[in-house]
């Protein structure tokens, strides 16, 4: 099988969504792409490396579903609206079974968000995927790390830590008397990370700055105080854990894995005091806890603040690639 | 040097130019990008990976420089404006030299079409490197591959097989007479491919279908003659072959080289045969030499025909992965 049939096999004929917007999709030198007036294209882009993004022996169906979530999860951040996505893949050998798997992981999030896949490149190396995900966002509305304000409240989605506890458990490196539940939760939480799509778009024009937890909330909260130039002080207690985590990490220092275990692709962002009950509303509106952790301060960098008023002291923070 | 740090200091801080397009760039979750009203978006990808595309011992410089040049021909096969690119970069190890040449060669590329790096990945793993580029194109004036017409004329720009010669002096593998200035200049054929990126946007409501030829004529050819139902006849006489090569193939079968070889990224395109002045009229006004080769016929298939009329006799097609 030479390249061409293969992108024809595994992902040009699987191709549902015949987005208005695509012009011209897999199959020439280039994809077409019409835009919608009134908008500007946010566009994110990210690598998966294997045995440093991803275990080489995991089922590939949770590859090629991660490779799209993990951009998608950067469009969300932006509040844009996901609208193609472009593959490149780089695959040791020819193997059938693997891209069955993978193209069914990566379809699966793709018909999902009727993404229409524009096109690609396939060749044959070290396994590699870089997936590139484009949206779409009414003019100057997309939100930024850039806009935190002294005195804003930061709020983070779902549950810290949850896929950093599910890698310690593919890793059995986890206490055995965890619930099956339970460790189904964690696992679909590392394996199968939920981009937060229409929280983002909930959010425009209501948080002042947003950023995906790709890296722990420390590194990443790190990135709105920078870019916004503001501190944050957070609040150990109101850090967001869930029961399945909680069970987990009895006999484990959880919060280190909450703060800087990363994959867990929730949001993080800020909003004025007086937006508080909006922002509660959209939780009800999409059933996803927002849980209130912090707030934005005049003092630069990320404090996080026992109940007693005890500053955490941690030299840890995000991974580190060339660390 | 962790990934941030690496980011800004061979790539963020390099960035030239302040494309008005780009509303915000290296540093957030995602870029974004404002759309010039009546145009369509037009995106290619490509990877290159270590001993596939490039032997992992050449200077980084043309690896840099040749990652974004086959994507620039992809855009210039669609006749479109580049304006900015993305770069997913995978490698082993931090390595100063090594990034400093790489981000010379993609710059120098990046600065001559005035395109911004508007965002991108770094991570850890055997060395792969993944362009991204996009371009504009007033709508529905984009060339593809499908309206090549029965009884229009084709034609090639520059020379064909010297990028592939060019690999051959790199192996050692030509005779030691040739001339210090012709195996400099299909070197430079093999490191330093021109995207016709001027040629693309002439031909743009002249040619009925254009490709660029980075698998060999013979396969992308037979891009055109699959997506346009059609087939050409090539005049073998006609094919164009630089002082340079004909220099270095005295004792090697040339023709394979030219027909096979690819890298070469010269642009093959049909047009009627009422345009032909008006393409010489261009090769005139860009400098660029433009063959007529060949011709559209109803019989599918591309043919390729010596001057008495003998059909060439050849299993040879373009490179393929997997294949």
């Amino acid at each position: 099988m030479n390249e061409f049939s293969l992108i024809d096999t595994y992902f040009k004929s699987r191709n549902k969504s015949k987005s208005s917007q695509i012009k011209l999709g897999i199959g020439d030198d280039a994809a077409i792409v019409s835009c919608p007036p009134g908008h500007e294209l946010v566009v994110a882009t990210d690598t998966l490396v294997a045995d440093v993004h991803f275990p080489s022996t995991i089922d590939p169906v949770y590859i090629g579903y991660k490779a799209l979530a993990v951009n998608l999860s950067d469009l969300a951040a932006m509040g844009a609206q996901p609208s193609w996505a472009l593959l490149n893949l780089t695959l040791s050998e020819f193997d059938d079974a693997w891209l069955n798997g993978f193209s069914d992981g990566l379809f699966e999030l793709l018909d999902e968000f009727e993404l229409n896949l524009a096109g690609g490149d396939t060749c044959r190396g070290p396994l590699n995927i870089g997936v590139t995900a484009a949206g779409w966002i009414p003019a100057n509305q997309a939100l930024t790390r850039s806009g935190a304000q002294i005195g804003d409240v930061m709020f983070v989605s779902g549950y810290l830590g949850d896929a950093a506890m599910g890698l310690r458990i593919y890793r059995n490196d986890v206490a055995s008397e965890l619930s099956a539940e339970d460790t189904d939760y964690l696992l679909s939480r590392l394996h199968r990370p939920t981009p937060r799509v229409a929280l983002g778009q909930y959010l425009c024009g209501l948080a002042t700055a947003c950023i995906d937890i790709s890296d722990g909330l420390m590194a990443d909260a790190g990135h709105i105080c920078e870019q916004s130039n503001v501190g944050l002080e957070v609040s150990i207690d109101d850090l967001p854990l869930s029961i399945a985590f909680k069970s987990a990490s009895k006999d484990l220092d959880d919060l280190d894995l909450a703060l800087t275990g990363g994959d867990d692709y929730e949001l993080c962002f800020t909003c004025s005091e007086e937006q508080v009950s909006l922002v509660e509303s959209i939780s009800r509106e999409i059933d996803l806890p927002l849980a209130k952790v912090g707030t934005v301060t005049e003092r630069t960098g990320v404090r996080f603040i026992h109940a007693g008023g005890k500053i955490l002291e941690t030299e840890k923070t995000g991974y580190k690639h060339f660390g």
